[in-house]
């Protein structure tokens, strides 16, 4: 385990800098493939930094609404991004101009959002009024509305609806939190149907769900538990499946169990999946073909995010907490174990890896910083300063599956 | 088992635009995130074919030279694409306007061609003269040349080299083919050092390699053997390791052995890699961990293609001879069987998926047709008349190890 700081990085630029001239800045127009957009969250903005010229664009994108939990979406043919956010509020943003071109308010407040594989259809989840909105994508027009209705002891009741994803088949796949159900929707279908309907577990009221890299698994974490539902989205029929996050040599139980941080933070690499958990000192390795708990990897502090590397071969973990918050810890996915812990800034909120690996883009939201980290050297070889930075999206999520 | 055609598929269509208007061709300016290019081998041009609207652009872009085998690369902020081409030229293709933006000679015969991963090489393998050249991908400027020179028997002779791919750590990786070494370049340091020289067994000439999709293995094929070398790129101090494609039943042993077919030809997925063998009516299957032969896939005729859906869920077959070069078997990874037998259309080259799956890209060269295969239902959604198209590059290549 070493330990490094990003601090005595600008020597080593400015020499090589001198041996290697073409390394400086491209005075070239600018390409849209290398785009990340960041979440400003106090001020609601969304800022843009450009990984080819390390540099963040002049442009801002205000007006954009409560940006808490913020998830941004592109389309396919990389023309829009699609902003959805706290306050209901649905932008799209020409990725070209970084103007806003459109926006709509499908509810009081929403959650997440998903694209349909064919890039057509725009899903929202909602919490007021609970349910799942679908726009067309070009239009911005509600071409289908899902309340999120269900009966329980005779009554009936309004559920908020989470986790919505886009899944193989034109699909997307969402859960009712209250309602206890998970849904697939067909998006190739006249009035969009919800094709299946997957009741989770009575105990635990889901909070958030993810969806495995290769569309195939979608995880549902339940508020006070530790278990998690697993749903194979090619035998839906079959329902989901519990499966238990807690280690059974018992050294790291706990006194109460508390929510598990989201979902998205879940990281599947190699044979295995790579789980944070709330409020103690490990990630939970589990078999990714089983989903058998396989063992806990013991961790400087309190785990937020897991994030692979495109080359399956690490994990980047950062932490909650004033004292280990500025840390990254670098798991290795051959030996399950730590091999590095980089420290960087305050408050790591988000980590994305380059689409190849090569880097790791890191908002550090105390510090009010965006950083990018070395994925080998571990050097810190750009910081640009923003104002409560937080979720990180670059444009080459428009060909993932469920992002 | 079953045999479908795309025959009768236009009255679906129909059905499903009345119902479904939005469904119909898009006026909207034309994102690039949705360019596929498709080479046409015998007029040396590229056809773009759009995604998002179903259409072949009007531009097709000519005087590239010679396009047998020629591939096509994508800088990681998608503005150009760069294609090498056997006549030795590199031409830069500016993915807005769809013009030439330059070009130069950098050999008289190359073979591949490869970008690093931070975008700002290029580097080109080549026949003759043989060795490998870096160009800066801005200026397209030589910065480097590396002759691909060895000694045999007290001469000093010059070799052929191919196989060229970036891999993570901002390295190239090429083999040298009479030579019979494999180079690791790194890309970011002065002079583009060949850090790693690593030879491959004497037994068989090596002359085409591949790079697994986590970057991790490159895997050479060698001239008349049924063995392949495969290097982990993370301990190349360890020298080459030879894997055996032979059926150890012996039910599939031939007479003599013959040329592999090329090895982009492989597919990685789940935990095993499917290699189509040429001659043979099967697929071999590795383990992908150990590289132990699992078992033989039997097929319908002798395999020239194997790919991947990005599901890893099924792999798509295509076939040589022309009782079977109009068919595609669909592999099931979990079964390790065939599912599906689909007939498209003569003389299937390649086949591509769309980034999240939904389809296929197929280039049926005697048939001179591009088809979109919808890969859920095997249906043929569009086709499109192209003059002898071989090779298909979809923008998103940008953001893949090794592509």
């Amino acid at each position: 385990m070493t330990i490094r700081s990003g601090a005595a990085l600008a020597l080593g630029l400015a020499l090589l800098a001198s041996v290697f001239p073409w390394l400086g800045g491209t005075a070239a127009a600018q390409g849209i493939g290398s785009r990340v957009f960041v979440v400003e969250r106090a001020s609601g903005s969304l800022a843009v930094y450009d990984l080819a010229t390390r540099e963040l664009l002049p442009k801002r994108i205000e007006g954009l609404g409560n940006l808490r939990h913020a998830t941004m979406i592109f389309s396919p043919d990389l023309r829009y991004g699609f902003l959805a956010t706290r306050s209901g509020q649905v932008s799209r943003i020409d990725l070209e101009t970084l103007e806003r071109a459109g926006e709509v308010f499908t509810s009081k407040n929403s959650i997440d959002n998903a694209i349909s594989q064919d890039g057509r259809f725009i899903a929202t989840a909602e919490y007021d009024p609970g349910g799942v909105t679908i726009l067309d994508a070009r239009t911005l027009e509600v071409v289908a509305r899902h309340e999120a209705k269900f009966t329980r002891d005779g009554k009936e009741l309004r559920s908020r609806v989470t986790g919505i994803v886009d899944a193989p088949g034109n699909r997307f796949v969402c859960v009712m939190m209250e309602g206890a159900e998970i849904w697939i929707i067909d998006a190739s279908r006249p009035g969009f149907p919800i094709e299946h309907r997957i009741a989770t577990p009575p105990n635990g009221m889901p909070y958030d769900a993810m969806i495995t890299p290769d569309g195939r698994y979608y995880v549902v974490g339940h508020l006070e538990s530790d278990r998690v539902s697993v749903l194979d989205l090619t035998r839906p029929k079959q329902g989901v499946k519990e499966v238990s996050l807690r280690d059974p040599a018992g050294k790291y139980e706990r006194g109460a169990p508390v929510k598990l941080p989201h979902l998205a933070s879940w990281a599947v690499a190699g044979r295995w999946i790579f789980v944070p958990l709330v409020g103690e000192d490990r990630l939970a390795v589990l078999d990714r073909a089983t989903w058998r708990f396989e063992r806990s990897i013991p961790l400087r502090g309190h785990p937020v995010y897991a994030v692979r590397s495109p080359t399956e071969r690490e994990i980047w973990v950062s932490f909650s907490g004033e004292d280990d918050d500025r840390f990254v810890q670098v798991v290795d996915v051959e030996s399950l174990s730590v091999e590095a812990t980089i420290e960087l800034a305050g408050r790591i909120y988000h980590m994305d890896f380059t689409p190849r690996g090569s880097h790791v883009l890191v908002s550090a939201n105390r510090a009010n910083k965006l950083l990018l980290v070395n994925a080998e050297s571990h050097e810190i070889e750009d910081e640009e300063t923003l104002q409560s930075p937080s979720g990180i999206f670059g444009v080459w999520r428009a060909f993932r599956i469920g992002l």
